[in-house]
């Protein structure tokens, strides 16, 4: 049986523990919800305040001065050194949604023979109903792939891109991208990745596996703050073939030609529709600065090592209680996340943010627990499989 | 000849001049750039450390104890406000280009049987770059009114809908709301106002006008800062019936539910797709607070008189210096801008900003004056005139 000193003990060689002091996380909280929200880095409201001062005082000159007009790129390239992307193919902009509405379409479009587009049967809700509208849109059909089957045993000659999530947000279970990316290839096709539950603590090399497209949001593990911009990626092999159907001014090769005709920016510009929110752009390009020096790798070691303590614990621990494990139990095959199922979910999980420790439930009766690497610890899995446990006892 | 006494006494009798005193405008700064993007209102960076603060210590709890769920809606019926809309039919979201796409494409699907859409041949580039790809995305040709033409005379039962900017941005050209929806209504066609370059300063009473849908943004005169979120507006007479294809998360019927198959909310906040920057928009949150007590038709009497006086000066003080004013001559066919030609407006430009004065400049030969009624004193139109003439003199 596991102890908290062993716990305690993982903590002092943990090679990331430092980082968890550039985050400022209320005084006892069990924060386990990073996959929904990351926490505040210390470096944000220093950030907040530069950019309203420049606001104040530029005012229009901010654009360049200030270099707002290049934040969409210049935040881009700050995720695609995360994500393992080379600069000038990763634009920080808009929603995840709308960043895969323009990926989608414009996959379809260097597609236009084939007539199917392939997803998950229980893939992020807004990621299924964006492949509804462009197929809808586009008359295409769409083929879902069930759960726990294969995207590869579902590619033929018919499809034309494969919408898929890196980590499935309910059950936390990885799917590998350089063996999918693969096999859509093989089949001719082109893919779009979902990263949202998945950068930051999964390493990612979508250049070197050759991916197509990418999306994801920046408010979980990036740490950007509530609804923060989203990001894009796109190949720089077929970033000069794409079109979107989102053009918008910003996206123009020549913006202040005014110009009557949409002239596609030559790199990946291109995606970029309206202008974004300076203030928060600033805050998420400071929240990224605490991966400046961190290696996902080692995030991902303690990740793992995070969610498999975890698991034993409950195993330990909770045995009886009517807790089933929903994520995959091989860590190869797991996210940054541990579900669990009970059938009293919602009351189990009121107890939990009662007694300090904050997951999420999902319905209908799924208990998420979320760690952040950068700021989660040994000790507080052990806390809150300790709190879990009195609760469930009661 | 007018004097600066003549226009210092126009500021003692100004009932707005007390709005000054809420913005922080840098020190000897005459700002004539409002109608590109707004100045700070003072209440801004405490805003702006509220929502830190929430995000700090309410972590994804914020959703519904900060009431960062319901921004898109509350800051919607803020702007709604201002430009004539009851609560629940104004969203807070998105870029303006962004929701062009939606309700253009609401509109077109409302209008099934008609293959035209109507547009301004010399409108906003990003309306013309939205309209043309709905257009191609939904076989409709697009049929574009010249400039000093009227929309009126371009409709037939052809066409589905008319995109039209209530102020054009180069010349502030005003399009009147009521009789041209009521022309648009009489061809049996839609419409969808850009109110970009108008609210705040022009009245504008979309539900008394009987207009469909509106978009805009909201770092001109309302003061959002840079990037801040759009909005649109739908009309609740239409608003069940539409479909829009962003369909997102957010704008389902119960998202927590995290259905397999979109059903869109019952209310306007089936046009939301994915999760706002919730940092930006408390920043644009606070900033339409300065508009609570502000009535608009006392905005548009000081804007109108504000520009008088500046054709005036101009007429007075620089002719013969190759300025020609592009602007309507009379002030009620008049935004809250002046924009003149020079043939060497870019030099001209330049020297007025190492002067102090900032207006813009707009390709190829356009120098463009903003006065933001809620900031720009008359005797800052007196100074302007100054220094552009004495700029002119050399």
């Amino acid at each position: 049986m596991l102890t908290r000193d062993d716990l305690m003990t993982l903590d002092g060689e943990d090679p990331l523990a430092q980082y968890r002091a550039r985050f400022d996380i209320p005084d006892g909280l069990i924060y386990l919800d990073g996959n929904s929200l990351g926490a505040q880095p210390k470096s944000v409201p220093a950030a907040a305040g530069v950019v309203l001062d420049e606001w104040q005082s530029q005012l229009i000159g901010g654009w360049r001065q200030a270099g707002w007009w290049e934040l969409p790129l210049a935040v881009g390239d700050k995720i695609g050194r995360i994500i393992g992307a080379a600069p000038g193919q990763v634009l920080a902009c808009d929603t995840t949604s709308i960043n895969l509405y323009k990926t989608i379409s414009a996959a379809v479009a260097l597609r236009p023979d084939r007539s199917v587009i392939l997803t998950e049967e229980i893939g992020f809700p807004t990621d299924q109903y964006i492949v509804d509208s462009v197929a809808e849109r586009t008359g295409r059909t769409v083929r879902s792939v069930p759960r726990d089957e294969s995207p590869a045993d579902y590619l033929d000659d018919s499809v034309s891109v494969a919408v898929l999530g890196q980590v499935d947000f309910r059950t936390a279970a990885l799917l590998d991208i350089p063996t999918t990316t693969a096999a859509v290839h093989d089949a001719g096709a082109l893919v779009v990745w979902d990263l949202s539950h998945s950068a930051g603590v999964v390493p990612i090399a979508l250049d070197a596996d050759g991916a197509d497209f990418a999306v994801g949001c920046t408010y979980k593990y990036l740490n950007g703050g509530p609804g923060a911009p989203a990001y894009l990626y796109v190949n720089q092999r077929i970033l000069s073939e794409t079109v979107q159907p989102l053009q918008g001014w910003l996206g123009h090769a020549e913006p202040f030609l005014m110009a009557n005709e949409y002239q596609p920016a030559p790199g990946v510009r291109r995606f970029l529709t309206g202008t974004q929110p300076i203030v928060a752009m600033r805050v998420l390009d400071a929240s990224l600065d605490v991966y400046a020096d961190v290696d996902v790798a080692e995030v991902r070691a303690k990740s793992t090592r995070l969610t498999e303590m975890f698991i034993r614990l409950v195993d330990e621990r909770c045995t009886g209680m009517g807790l089933d494990l929903l994520s995959p139990r091989p860590a190869e095959s797991r996210g940054s996340q541990v579900s669990l199922r009970h059938p009293e979910a919602v009351a189990v999980y009121d107890r939990l943010v009662a007694n300090g420790v904050r997951g999420d439930f999902r319905s209908p009766d799924i208990l998420r627990f979320g760690f952040a690497p950068l700021y989660v610890s040994y000790a507080d899995v052990w806390d809150a499989v300790e709190v879990l446990q009195s609760v469930l006892a009661r």
